[in-house]
């Protein structure tokens, strides 16, 4: 079973790909395929050429990581699974903390370490990469240049960690999802978990009705049923400034009578319904 | 009256800026202070070195600018107007299209020109600046840099546009908030246009209860009173993963009886209501 995650190695994803593999005790030899970014993982999968895919969905500092949110509306998958991973970033070189000029990480390392590089590094020049692990081989290249990536992967680059925990809050956890196609693949059942534990679902709507109360209805049918909403998270439809898809999950799983009447209440209100999937909810 | 924006000259908030200033026939003799970061505007503000920031909230593509939403949370401000910029990006540099080997600007800016970066540039480096006239101005000391930026930010800075047009979607706006502090100074007073306008109301809730249907029962609020919420959007409270503080627009000034009513309910059912301001609506 081939396992697309984003990064190389001692990226984060591979970690949560790593932890996802041993709480489901998958039965499944796995083999992790490595991908630039986050669209080239839902690639990967569009195209067979991996069974499951692993992307970071959102940082308990920096929010929603928007671009897997995008590619859960445009493509057709089916989230599986979800894990946690406890998130420690260091600061990654082959120099000195006084040599670092150039300061490399994912959008999402730069934004949980924003305070951090204005106390320390205000002058550094700051570059985007698709993933941390990414970074951290970009910065083998010159003394001057370090990386925000985990620990781990200082050993796997032969970096020195310059400096420890430098996210701008102790506690800091990034959410993955664990995504296959909607047409889930034989090999892939054999490693979906018993869903008789406590389970979420996620899906996407779209109130193309621009009046007051649309979300509210919809909240209505979770309230009437008290079905716990874990997250509500809006983006743009990229239509026009002002119009949103929102991403709901809640606790639940489809096959519960009372999710599967909730969730048919719900379509009729709305202009669009995508059924993400329900999962085993994580627990620590 | 000194208005802090953020970025160098030819930045999209220093046009959000004069667009308001022009719109809202403000009497007083404005002089722009340029900020380095979104940050750097609030800080100004706070130490009294200018009277009102100009800040980017959200995109029609990419979605909330997160840490403007940090920064409403940790200041106390007070939102006064807003106004809706039409971003057009381009690629700008000294050098042609091939010599291009690296791409700045701010995040936005990058996420905006995603796919056009991943299918032209699938090798560039990318590297994130403050703000998208920053990435002109260094994009103007070696050839093989560009930046993404306004056209007019090319005449600025003596780039040329190598591509014009470059976002992934034809329709891109940005909003952008015009904030002073929360006792508001009276020179800024003269520049706050009539309210008998059609207006809006932004408001912060943090729900501290873990009840299934509390969102439910603010929205309740909205719905009950035809309020019409304009926008919805979570930011993580950066305590713990899946607990979140809630940005919410809605139609309506706090001078109204309804409005007034309805947050005073609102206020006993969350753990914390932090009023950011009522303010003319924006007419294109």
């Amino acid at each position: 079973m081939i396992i697309g995650v984003l990064g190389l190695k001692g990226s984060y994803s591979e970690k949560a790909a790593k932890q996802w593999i041993k709480k489901s005790e998958c039965p499944e030899k796995t083999i992790l395929e490595y991908c630039a970014d986050v669209q080239d993982v839902f690639s990967l999968l569009e195209s067979s050429s991996c069974d499951i895919g692993v992307v970071p969905l959102e940082n308990s500092i920096e929010g929603s990581v928007g671009i897997t949110l995008d590619m859960f509306l445009e493509h057709d998958i089916h989230i599986i699974g979800e894990t946690i991973v406890t998130i420690e970033h260091c600061l990654l070189s082959r120099g000195k903390k006084e040599d670092i000029r150039v300061i490399l990480s994912h959008p999402q390392g730069l934004g949980q370490c924003r305070q951090f590089l204005k106390e320390h590094f205000p002058e550094a020049e700051l570059r985007t990469t698709g993933s941390t692990s990414h970074a951290a081989k970009l910065a083998t290249e010159f003394e001057e240049m370090a990386a925000i990536a985990s620990p781990e992967t200082a050993s796997v680059y032969g970096l020195d960690i310059v400096l420890q925990s430098i996210q701008d809050r102790t506690h800091n956890h990034t959410r993955f999802a664990i995504i296959t196609r909607s047409v889930i693949p034989e090999n892939v059942k054999t490693c979906i978990k018993d869903q008789d534990v406590s389970c979420k679902t996620s899906i996407i709507v779209y109130l193309d009705r621009d009046r007051p109360g649309a979300l509210y209805t919809i909240l209505g049918e979770f309230a009437r049923n008290n079905i716990n909403l874990t997250r509500i998270e809006s983006r743009p439809s990229k239509k026009v400034l002002g119009d949103y898809v929102f991403y709901i999950d809640f606790e639940g799983n489809i096959s519960d009578a009372i999710i599967k009447d909730a969730i048919y209440n719900i379509e009729s209100d709305v202009g669009m319904l995508k059924m993400l999937g329900s999962y085993p909810r994580f627990q620590f």
